[in-house]
């Protein structure tokens, strides 16, 4: 009945390593031609424009844009912002490098401790006929495997956020050419990080499961389960960079935004603003390395959550390692798809108009969902038996192949609605950003009071959506449906993040042209990259949080499953209590970051007003303000801020777990993901609402837009309280839910052995 | 082993009316001494005060305070809130009492249709030994019952609007002798509502079952299935009260506020604004009978689910009448101890300083729960056998007094917890509603991420009340506990309304003050009286929603219960997909009801500018302005915006119930409800913080507060915008989710026999 796998256990050796390596040669490639664009202004100044692989300048020669001192200008700032990033996120990783250990070593003894670490072989937990390598082996492996997710997850932060900081500078000398070359620019530093990320998670995950093989052997049940340290340790850096990032940049940007915009009346990224750098810094270690990790995380832990139900379903029980590796097939698959994806935006088409930007990357993510619909349905044939079955809850459910596809497809095309979705409410295209900005006539209250509303209503497709894709994957492969359905939503995830970052590169361009005070011209053609950006950002976030409410649920019932509970029933006191505590933490969690926003921005405005009040000739323009110490204040606030949600986050889990036992936990996942996953999704949107009706009223560019502006205007300053309001929501708090909800589930998977063993405690004491 | 009974059938019989008509008879008592603060001018002006009541006058004659003129003008202004109210109440009436019959014939059709209409008898779902009366029975006393709860819910807003109204000029005239004795006009007034309510309900209930039972006889099952529609009835009219009512308040407050205050920069309440009387009417009509309906509704429908959990436990099955009736037993003893309670206020102590209001509205909170503890005691001593069993989802449960007796005790005291975090979190008097008028300094955007990061933190700790006390109940008698701890946190409804009441009244005192052009000293008064009154308010809305939670989770199980389910697990995909729907819900009705609210609110800022403009004299108060247009935009705004919202409560638990079946049904009960009463409260909390922020920059009262105003300042004008933003999070879209949690929980309970024999259309056709 179960049918042979096509694609041969040393076929699929090869072809996995293989598609992760052309996705990093890929990358290297898309990164030497940012590199052509040079920032020496000795070899620009020499003329021979050829060298920077361009031979037009579309622009007439005007003020001097050739000048060799505005090309060092712009070295000089991007450096700035460079050393400053590198400077938080060492400070950062120096904290979380401490948090790592210490975790290693919970991780260690917690799950050491199940069996008391006896160092003795044990009979399987679902094949009692086998032998299973002991606890005491599955506490290190897990332990190593968090760790080198944890590195992993770094690294991909860490390098998106130098090759965003590499890129920015040059997208501004670039916008000199045309909008068309600007955006070949931003776009192609995205990929690089996309692609990077996509293939070294791909890369790192294949090689641990073939090392810790050499160990485990035939124990695939006890491999698979260290495995998901993987995932924690993705997730768990995640969360820092998430909360730790998001902090940063928006105590900067609001704190830049209050004194200067607001009370200054100067513009943003106003070289006279000292807490521009600061907010420069903060897109790129927020939006970049923030964005990244967190990808990286939701990619790391569904492939964890498919991979852990798969050892103890037919897959694993019949060691087909061809079947087994098939959510690391479809990101195989995934990476080649985007390949082919990007060169539809760069080479195949050239963009020659500001507004051919937003259709180019809309088009991005359909080419890449209709190609990746034909990758899934080969990989699905080739790659699984036509016919298997799947662990669900205490018996095997069968599967026939097709179904998986379908699980597969429709977590894709979920993701392709949510972004459709999430543009609709976030673009100035349409009529909801519009009707927004209307309601700044009467002024910020009911900005703000739209704005709430249209996040609240943009929630209603999106979780449509994932119902759909739940109950279709659900119930065609129970938790191994949602996993690989999760899995195809993130297959897609190279191109995803190209046009994510995309976003902060082309904001952070427009700054630089501010700073290195560039024709309006440059400034011009930034912003309309930016404001496409702005939308494609909000898409980004709209595709976390999917997949974000998608893995969890996948790893919550890969965590029932470890815990050897069968239901999770609402009629009982221990799960309802759990459900409505976890439906709470979003709340708690959201409170602790935007309060965290708030303080740090106040600090930011003390210094921001300090050094405006006491630094003579600031505001003319003939002293430069001290940068330095406002990173510094960004930096250390988010560091300190970073500590009581994290604690929360990492914690919950551990005191429920152990206190209460696996029933009340799971019904705190199931709580905290339901309500989480609402509250992420319209704070990033009422965020993105607010951040392009402010756009919309200073671009003008309709009849409507005109009558709201223009910039000054009673209106806009409305949309600018709505804007800072907003920030904190969709920057911060917003996104960092995904990691909430994730992070507490695949935290409770890892440490579900613990619990199933000792927890419960305070009901094993009455 | 089940023990018997102290209190007879018989005593049973003759204590809950008794009760009852106590409570009529203190509520009319009450009016009667509000009554003797004459209207009239022409007595008055006879100088013969002495029959007024009072013979002395605490402020020395001024200003002509008591020219008959201003006697007149008080008259005159209370009439015309008076008659706008009842005119928008029958109004809204019209619309409900054919939404009514429409819903009662649906109610008829679906109930039915069960047996086809059959009226023969058949054997009991539960007790299947014994003969029930046939589903056309149900049909029809349930339709009945449906429409009783309607016709007492209505009742009970419309009298308590009839007494506020009458009561709000007299607080004014009142508060000419001293803040005491207007708060005591006030506080009255407010008993009169609370005790009519609590009392009318109980006995309206009462005469129903015993009504039933003579047709019904010993089918207790059939007879308490029937008499949910009561639960039903209440909860639909609540529904209008709330949303039409909060959209009415708030358009009408914020559009006056709008152009009033911010744009024209007059006061609040002033008699040139012509939204003014649209806003005092508001208050009515939103606040006291929107309050009072969804206060009974929950009462209804707790006492509903007790009845007919317990139908189905020994207490039914044993055909124990007085144990049967426990749950109107406790509401019957609350009566009484709210009667004392309020002596405490009115006679026993008096207010004589304006620093001894609140607490002195706080010591009611204290002393009615601590006799109410004590009433609990007695009546479960008395009232129900020393142990019985109780229906836990298929099989039955032992239960001992002293066990029920902590169910409804640890409801109350839950109660008063989450009464007390909410005074916390909205009184000015503490640290997080100082700390959100700090933040105004830095702006409107600081004040709203403050506000909205307080009203997140405000939820953890009646989170965690509630979710203790549902263990606790939940435990000790499975659904029979929620059911009663519901009672519990309501037995002392009288007094909490009277505190609730006690807040709008004082507001339109105010507003009467203002609009009388009467000396400043009143307004005063008359604002510390307010500035109490609105901490109370935040503190009714705990109760409200904390109340609704239980309700609704008792509800849930009822439901569950009459639906044949014995689990509602997570893990299958029909449950998941309801809850993460459920969870949605709330979002999706507060867009709405939020954007009803702005939209409401620009059409009466249009008008308002309009007749500031073109009405000549108008600013300069020499011509009158066209208040009746303003009344008519808010009544016809709510009536129009309220159909959308209550369509989605109404028809969700049909159609999915109808097409998804009881499984799913059941998860988005429990998703809307811990999804829910976490936006609830945040909602009610921010609103309530930024509502006296401003208040206290206004005030003025501490050397903090200072350097925040006066009126006008910067800080001051970022407290408005964030009063604004939260008058429709607090008035509106907050309360009116207990009723969408409570509303969609009943309904599914009265439907439950429809949806378990027809249900799940969709499932059953694929």
């Amino acid at each position: 009945m179960m049918g042979a796998v096509l694609l041969s256990e040393f076929a699929t050796e090869i072809v996995v390593p293989v598609c992760a390596v052309i996705g990093i040669a890929f990358s290297l490639v898309q990164w030497l031609l940012v590199s052509r664009v040079k920032l020496n202004p000795e070899r620009h100044a020499s003329g021979n424009s050829n060298k920077n692989g361009y031979s037009d300048y579309l622009i007439e020669e005007e003020e001097g844009l050739n000048d060799p001192s505005v090309v060092t200008k712009c070295a000089d700032i991007q450096s700035a912002i460079s050393e400053g990033a590198t400077s938080f996120l060492f400070t950062e990783y120096q904290y979380v490098g401490i948090f790592m250990v210490a975790f290693a070593i919970l991780i260690f003894l917690f799950l050491g401790s199940v069996e008391g670490f006896s160092s003795k072989s044990q009979p399987c937990t679902y094949d009692k006929e086998k032998t299973c390598k002991p606890a005491l082996a599955t506490a290190i492996f897990s332990t190593i495997s968090f760790l080198l997710g944890a590195i992993t997850s770094v690294l991909s932060g860490f390098l998106g956020m130098k090759i965003a900081t590499y890129a920015n500078a040059r997208t501004t000398l670039e916008a000199r050419k045309g909008v068309g070359k600007a955006f070949i620019v931003a776009f192609r530093s995205g990929a690089v990080m996309g692609f990077l990320l996509a293939a070294n998670g791909l890369l790192v995950l294949f090689v641990a499961i073939n090392l810790f093989k050499l160990y485990y052997g035939d124990d695939w049940e006890g491999l698979f389960e260290a495995i998901t340290g993987y995932g924690l340790g993705g997730s768990s850096m995640a969360l820092f960079g998430r909360v730790g990032g998001g902090i940063y940049t928006k105590a900067a940007d609001v704190g830049a935004d209050l004194v200067g915009k607001v009370e200054r009346n100067i513009p943003e990224d106003d070289p006279r603003n000292p807490a521009v750098i600061a907010d420069n810094v903060g897109d790129n270690v927020g939006d970049i390395a923030g964005m990244g990790s967190d990808l990286f995380g939701s990619y790391a832990e569904s492939s964890c959550a498919a991979l852990v139900v798969a050892s103890i379903s037919s897959f694993g029980i019949n060691h087909e390692f061809t079947a087994m590796l098939y959510p690391l097939l479809i990101s195989s698959v995934g990476i080649l798809v985007c390949l082919i994806t990007t060169l539809f935006a760069t080479d195949f088409f050239e963009i020659k108009a500001v507004k051919e930007i937003e259709p180019a990357l809309k088009k991005q993510l359909i080419i890449s969902t209709v190609l990746m619909t034909v990758g899934i349905a080969i990989v699905t044939w080739v790659g699984v038996p036509s016919s298997f079955t799947i662990y669900n809850f205490g018996d095997q459910k069968v599967v026939k192949n097709w179904q998986l596809f379908l699980c597969v497809g429709v977590g894709l095309w979920a993701g392709l609605i949510i972004g459709f979705v999430t543009e609709y409410y976030t673009s100035n295209a349409y009529s909801p950003v519009q009707d927004v900005a209307d309601s700044c006539r009467t002024g910020a209250a009911t900005n703000v009071i739209f704005g709430l509303a249209l996040g609240y209503k943009s929630v209603i497709i999106p979780i449509f959506a994932i119902a759909i894709c739940i109950f279709v994957s659900f119930s065609f492969a129970a938790m191994y449906g949602i996993a690989v359905a999760a899995l195809g939503m993130l297959s897609t995830i190279a191109t995803g993040l190209a046009i994510d970052a995309y976003g902060p590169i082309s904001d952070n361009a427009g700054g630089i042209a501010e700073m290195a005070g560039m024709s309006h011209h440059i400034r011009e053609r930034t912003d309309a990259l930016d404001a496409a950006g702005n939308t494609t950002a909000a898409i980004g976030k709209g595709f976390a949080i999917g997949s974000a409410a998608l893995v969890s649920l996948a790893l919550f019932g890969a965590f029932v499953s470890q815990a050897a509970i069968s239901t999770v029933d609402v009629l009982t006191p221990k799960v309802f209590i759990g459900l409505i505590v976890g439906a709470m933490l979003p709340y708690w969690f959201s409170a602790m970051t935007m309060k965290s926003v708030g303080s740090a921005a106040l600090k930011m405005v003390e210094e921001v007003r300090r050094q405006f009040n006491t630094i003579p000739g600031l505001m003319e323009g003939r002293a430069k303000p001290d940068y330095a110490t406002c990173v510094k204040i960004s930096t250390d606030a988010s560091i300190k801020e970073m500590i009581p949600p994290g604690a929360l986050v990492m914690l919950t889990p551990l005191i429920v777990g152990t206190f209460f036992g696996v029933e009340t936990l799971a019904g705190v996942l199931a709580g905290a993901l339901v309500s989480g996953v609402q509250i992420a999704i319209s704070a990033s949107n009422t965020g993105g609402a607010w951040d392009n009706a402010k756009k919309y009223i200073e671009a003008g560019a309709s009849e409507h837009a005109r009558t709201l502006g223009p910039k000054g205007s009673d209106p806009h300053k409305a949309a600018v309280i709505g804007d800072t309001v907003g920030d904190p929501l969709k920057d911060t708090s917003g996104p960092s839910l995904n990691i909430l909800i994730k992070l507490m589930a695949v935290e409770s998977l890892v440490f579900a052995p613990f619990f199933a063993t000792h927890g419960g405690l305070l009901f094993k004491i009455f």
